[in-house]
């Protein structure tokens, strides 16, 4: 069956976001930071269809992370608006403009109904009856190929406790936040790990691990 | 000037204690498994007057890690006893016997005077005018060698806030504690910090980082 994994840059005290998000700064005060690794990244910068950029052992990593995936499952945090919500009469079409870069099936897990959305290559399903639901739904439009859990920490953290994710990779920032949004909260100690493998890049270490069942 | 240097191992959510410390389990519940990759060690047993262990590269992680160190500053909950308090009339002597195995003078941060107690090659100064009186100490009887700050989370967390760490290890463990002691609390985004090695190895990540003053 097809794997359902993570990977998520993190502040070395834990946070995949800062305090405040907010419209302005939907990574909250600080949260930028956490991406500095990957923005500078030649992989990272054509897909955004830019030019130039790093080439390092961090491209292999994210080609790695983001190969294989047929779907992503994201929280209402992540999609925003920030102020989350009803969707009211001219509703958020998402942070990413008319051509999200996704170009796959996402699941956006919220509490109010919506029809399906699609922007390009692109089509949202949001999906309001619970993360088994829409993990359900997300393998079934990923066919053979993995289901990618896309934040924010608390959708993570909901799949992690709830004994779901096979993979977990952790791109950790030499930054400190000091509040914001926590990976692992509430997750606890009964979810088992097992270290596949570290490696060390400029400006950021990648933690991989495997969720021992 | 000599450095001021931390290596702890923590939990892959931030833990260096699991939760409810105590007599019977200093390191709270779960808090052993912290330390397994560092006990399988040939290098740590033969410190500890074993036979056996494993040879690999953690064997020199830790070698570096206790290298060149001059003098420990610890905090009350590392030296006991769980209950802390007043001394009484016949005061803990730690949690290691009569011949601990720090073998180089030892800075106790506590509230509770009391007189420098020696255990054949280590002596414990009990300090209670605070973490910067006990650091001017421990440079003092460290000469050339560096000052290393062993724990807990606490007694981290306050020379990490106070800008009066150099190096800071991290061993990450693959295990999540769910509660306890967390590294890093109330130190905040104001510490800057270079990567400056990451280390895969049995067991365990090597996370090694410079902070920028």
């Amino acid at each position: 069956m097809s794997k359902v994994r993570v990977h998520i840059s993190t502040s070395l005290d834990g946070y995949v976001a800062g305090p405040n998000q907010s419209q302005e700064e939907p990574l909250g005060e600080g949260g930028e930071s956490l991406h500095e690794w990957l923005v500078a990244l030649k992989s990272w910068r054509e897909q955004a269809g830019m030019n130039g950029g790093e080439e390092n052992v961090s491209n292999d990593v994210f080609g790695d992370a983001t190969a294989n995936v047929g779907a992503e499952i994201m929280g209402r945090g992540k999609f925003g608006p920030a102020t989350r919500g009803p969707w009211g009469d001219d509703p958020w079409q998402g942070w990413w403009g008319d051509d999200p870069p996704f170009r796959k099936p996402v699941f956006v897990l919220t509490h109010h109904e919506r029809e399906p959305l699609t922007l390009t290559d692109t089509t949202f399903t949001f999906v309001t009856d619970g993360i088994e639901s829409a993990l359900e739904q997300a393998r079934e439009a990923a066919g053979d190929k993995d289901v990618f859990i896309g934040g924010g920490a608390d959708v993570i953290n909901q799949y992690l406790a709830a004994g779901l994710v096979d993979e977990l990779e952790l791109h950790v920032a030499p930054i400190l936040l000091g509040g914001g949004a926590r990976l692992f909260e509430g997750v606890g100690p009964n979810l088992k790990l097992e270290e596949l493998r570290a490696i060390e890049a400029p400006g950021v270490a990648h933690l991989k691990y495997r969720v021992v069942k």
